[in-house]
């Protein structure tokens, strides 16, 4: 495995000549290399594109599907068979075929060249292509002239080979044009990688015809066909994304169990229930492996890519603790513990692939000095695994801090690097072992109607990340770049703004949704596994997820620019007009919202619960009103108001309804700051 | 063809013990018959159905789908396969199966009974089912409790039996996906033809493989194999729509003659040219018969409806009156003039179809004493022509008034009654002639990203005046219905409202776009055929469809509801406070608008045009403005100033890039209002 040096990661921003119509850039991920030229092509009616080099079928479509996106792009018909015999205006050259099946570490450069009189985009092969293509519909912004892209000269590959985004598909099922959406989204951040996770406990979601009471007893009836699997195969490779399958074990597979109880370590029978007892595969017999065996050779063959995931992660040790045949076989061979136990299982089941001629993957505690250095480490844990894995000779790839379901902000993604922390002292070899990473949408609180919005444009800066040099790394960019793309992927198809105002009005039962909007605009789904912990009950699987939390975006710009507008306030020494009616105008908003919202919430089963926010809302609002009027004044704010009023931002930082209201923080800092006041 | 009785028109809302929780149905079309009952039936995880009585694959299918639209209104899942043994929540039976190929006139009625405990649907056949199925989801709303529907009996079947949406995607393709979307839109309203203007002039869109050329050569690459025909007419059936196609004929049809110039009258040879020469084809010729025969036998197969349009409008005589030897023929068989040679034309073509077992329809030109009875004729020169029509004897269907390419308001098209004018005089026997009616989307202004919100929420009433009963006509019921269900469509995948915000933010080339929507909001595309008639060159059907004009709902709410407000204020005597509020906040948003405004349209070629509108809002704000000052203070203005902000909206009413500032009209009143408040 190869990791491309990175020819150049200076970002020329603001040449003479280009800044006036051109303020910035707004590529995502940022190219390793641009150099700004001299004014713009011209992007209108005769735009024509013409391939030179190599051509085949996926080629073709990319640029048949190019096309349709530049016409998205402009609102320009640009019809596909147009060959009017003028200059193109884009000539498309790929020196060779890429591989029939994609592989890891492929070439995947392009140089992309714009003048004024027309581009030129060069690869080695069909990847190098897709990517060029992508980033030049991202260059295409509208002027007074019309629309245009600037002259420029890009040279660019990935950082990391491996980028992949992985969808977890057990706990909810998510139908496949939801996915192809995604895979859309992938394709425009040049991910190359969507791993898959196929089942969990919850629900088998493919087709075995070997083995069908899996998807049979194993699932409410929604998973994906055979046909429907080789569909979105030959959907994702042609947009340049390998697919990798996970077929967890021996653990988080009770689904498997409905069907095939034998398989199971504990004596069944088993049900798709919530709250279930522990299970685990039974390592010790063997027509478990004979079963896994087949079932791996049926669905191996459904998945051209080299790499097969097994999971491995997470495997509860209380059903081989406490089946006595189980204890015994270890005893008979030596195993000191369950880790000796899943090491042997993990050996078994490597000899499976490697028979099928394809590469082991697993999480992170797969890693056992039993296993051939042959398979990848998928890191969850913490970087420290990463590291590990790799100096001791195993190919790895980073999750840990890409997990989206968590809801962190995007900052806080983007500042995740594999190679920092241990990994930064490894010798160059051991960080070539370093393949990349993968975003990680696991399912519990997805389903297709607000996948969209989980992922995206979250996903986004995980891909920069992979892709530009490490030393892009800027948040203040991250974010205006973002947010672009954000707009860039609505058009494209995905969902992830308008899911929200949609559900915000079934909800409501209303279109009156201004001040609920005033509200969800400032609110964030609660951090990590604060949802999952806090439930009274078991979790429910079947439960609805249709509330507020559910839709919300993870991170709140609103939120995050009021935090952004009270720092420069406070540096400012309270002096910043700009920025104090900017402040006062939102506190304003928030104290006489509540009054209008609270008729509309109480309307609504799904919205009731969000009465105690709308209230906390209408304080902070009035807390920093008051704090402002201290600061502005610099009259002295009595220490007895401080007091409460930090009091009451303490009661507001509690989650309610599964929510954060995140301008506690900055409405907190006015009033702390209105102490600092006083001593002036 | 039996025009179903109307049971019952009346509308009972407003029951006591219903009233509190659910202010209004809303429903649309309206059912003929609604009775209220007491109570809600809970719509929770629990929902089940079951079919009881005949079960063909649609209704099964149909049932499949019900439960995912059921899911998506709700956000509860709701599993395909799920069969508790419990009774069922909704009971659904179907007495006998429908038609194979659905026919004009089959029974569509259904009853619908909601208790606290279940529901029922019973219809004759699969079709009522269908209908009822979308009444039974309109019918969920979000309460304090819960989803529920309230308890109620509805007895309902269409005034017309036939409901259509033409579709145009000659002139610009529409991809097949974007024509699902609205055939789900047609099955919310309960429409039952969409009818398939399949070329015209400018493109070909139908493959045929008898005659290659007519799509190759007749189109820019873009058009339907036959396949997705296929496809698509089994999309429809399912969802109880007819398809009909319509093979126009002997003028707009240039388009075949690029491939296939004898067909022609002229010389050739032929292009897919903006402005090209007059044309039609040369009725002759016997090879234009057998051209013709071969052709429909093609075409026909693909379609099982009964019904074959065969256009027959706006036939160009120059083509025909400067061809010798078409002026010979027209002197030999004694015809007077082009009408009689194309009634002979018309009269071969019926026999073409009647021998392939298809009933003709036509435009009304086509009515001519000469055709047989069984043709239908489709009026759209004028409701006269709909009278005449079923006076001698024709089946009729209405389109004038139904024009969607007008952008006409929705309470006009509603206004349009079928059997109303001279029509409703007609005799019982004359008025069943008259079948129903059909919305027109032409397609000279719409391409696959703005086709919906031409079509849709404005597609609803005139469904609705086509299914309910005459006697439901209160536009203000209408409206409120409209915009409830606008959302429901949104929901159901139409993108007539979020394609608007996306074009505004791609025209802008900014997410700034805040002062843009103040203006998009107020403006309308410009009405009838003005946009074509002020054309400075020939009209270019090439020309990109990205500005405002193209994306802006045809009729704009906000301009609507001032309107409103004005009106109730000037009611009041100037004494209603609320209004005044309202007016007033308005008029200064607008006043301050064109400051902000002004920089972003500056930004961008395609917002440029708007910079006159921006400034006409600005002068209405601050005339408006004045005008309140004066009434509310019963000053006067002066004689001077009216005139003189009289003739600012003189300019304002005019047309600006395609565009009318719709508040023009409520400021004048307010305007001309203060005249009135000095002679207090």
């Amino acid at each position: 495995m190869k990791i491309l040096l990175i020819a150049s990661a200076v970002l020329l921003f603001g040449c003479v000549g280009f800044a006036q119509s051109q303020p910035q850039l707004n590529l995502m991920p940022m190219p390793s290399s641009v150099q700004l030229g001299a004014g713009q092509l011209r992007i209108d009616r005769s735009f024509s594109a013409t391939v030179t080099g190599s051509r085949d079928g996926r080629l073709e479509r990319g640029v048949a599907r190019f096309l349709r996106q530049l016409a998205r792009e402009t609102g320009i018909p640009i019809s596909p068979n147009r060959d009017s015999g003028a200059k193109p205006t884009l000539t498309i050259h790929a020196a060779h075929e890429a591989q029939r099946v994609q592989q890891l570490g492929e070439d995947e450069s392009y140089e992309l060249v714009v003048g004024e009189a027309g581009a030129t985009l060069n690869a080695p092969n069909t990847l190098g292509i897709l990517h060029g293509l992508q980033t030049f519909l991202e260059l295409v912004q509208v002027s007074p002239n019309g629309f245009a892209v600037p002259a420029l000269t890009i040279k660019d590959q990935p950082r990391f080979p491996w980028r992949g985004l992985l969808i977890d598909v057990g706990r909810h099922f998510i139908p496949l044009d939801f996915l192809k959406r995604n895979v859309d989204g992938m394709e425009a951040v040049k991910m190359n990688v969507l791993h898959w996770h196929l089942y969990d406990h919850e629900g088998f979601r493919i087709e075995s015809k070997k083995f069908p009471k899996l998807q049979e007893d194993g699932s409410d009836g929604q998973y994906y066909t055979q046909e429907q699997i080789r569909e979105f195969v030959a959907y994702a490779y042609d947009r340049g994304i390998r697919v990798m399958p996970e077929f967890e074990m021996p653990g988080h597979s009770s689904s498997m169990f409905v069907g095939y109880p034998k398989l199971a370590s504990g004596p069944g029978p088993y049900k798709l229930e919530p709250g279930g007892p522990p299970t685990a595969m039974d390592p010790t017999r063997e027509d478990t492996y004979k079963f896994l065996e087949k079932f791996l050779d049926e669905m191996t063959k459904l998945f051209p890519d080299q790499y097969v995931h097994i999971g491995g992660d997470e495997v509860d040790p209380r059903p081989w603790n406490t089946n006595p045949k189980i204890q015994e076989f270890m005893h008979e061979h030596g195993m000191k513990d369950v880790k000796d136990l899943q090491a042997y299982f993990n050996q078994r089941v490597e000899k499976i692939l490697s028979k099928q001629h394809k590469t082991m993957m697993g999480w992170d505690e797969v890693l056992h000095p039993e296993l051939p250095k042959s398979i990848v480490v998928q890191s969850w844990r913490g970087a420290e695994s990463l590291a590990t894995a790799a100096q001791q000779g195993y190919n790895t790839i980073l999750s840990f801090g890409y997990y989206l379901d968590l809801m962190w902000p995007a900052s806080r993604h983007y500042a995740m690097d594999p190679i920092s922390g241990a990994a930064a002292a490894l010798s160059p070899e051991q960080k070539r072992r370093i393949l990349g990473g993968e975003a990680c949408m696991w399912g519990e609180w997805i389903v297709g109607e607000n996948i969209d919005s989980r992922v995206w444009p979250r996903n986004a800066p995980i891909a920069e990340r992979l892709w530009s040099p490490a030393e892009v790394q800027d948040p203040t960019s991250m974010y205006a770049r973002m947010d672009d793309l954000s707009w860039k992927l609505q058009r494209l198809g995905l969902t992830h703004r308008s899911s929200f105002e949609m559900a915000m009005r079934r909800m409501a039962g209303t279109d009156d949704i201004e001040s609920l909007e005033t509200l969800a605009d400032v609110v964030e789904p609660v951090k990590d596994y604060t949802r999952m912990d806090s439930l009274k009950t078991v979790w429910d699987f079947r439960a609805p997820l249709n509330r507020l939390v559910d839709f919300v975006p993870p991170e709140s710009d609103e939120g995050r620019l009021f935090q952004e507008w009270v720092q420069t306030y406070i540096r400012s020494g309270y002096k910043d007009q700009a920025s104090a009616e900017h402040i006062r105008s939102s506190l304003m908003e928030w104290r006489n919202n509540d009054a209008k919202l609270q008729p509309v919430l109480n309307r609504s089963f799904l919205t009731q619960e969000l009465a105690p926010l709308s209230t906390d809302l209408a304080a902070m609002g009035s807390a920093g009103l008051s704090a402002m009027d201290c600061l502005e004044k610099s009259l002295p704010c009595t220490e007895q108001w401080r007091t409460q009023q930090l009091s009451v931002v303490e009661g507001v930082r509690k989650p309610k309804a599964d929510l954060l209201l995140t301008v506690a923080s900055p409405v907190q800092q006015l009033i702390e700051a209105s102490a600092m006041a006083d001593r002036r």
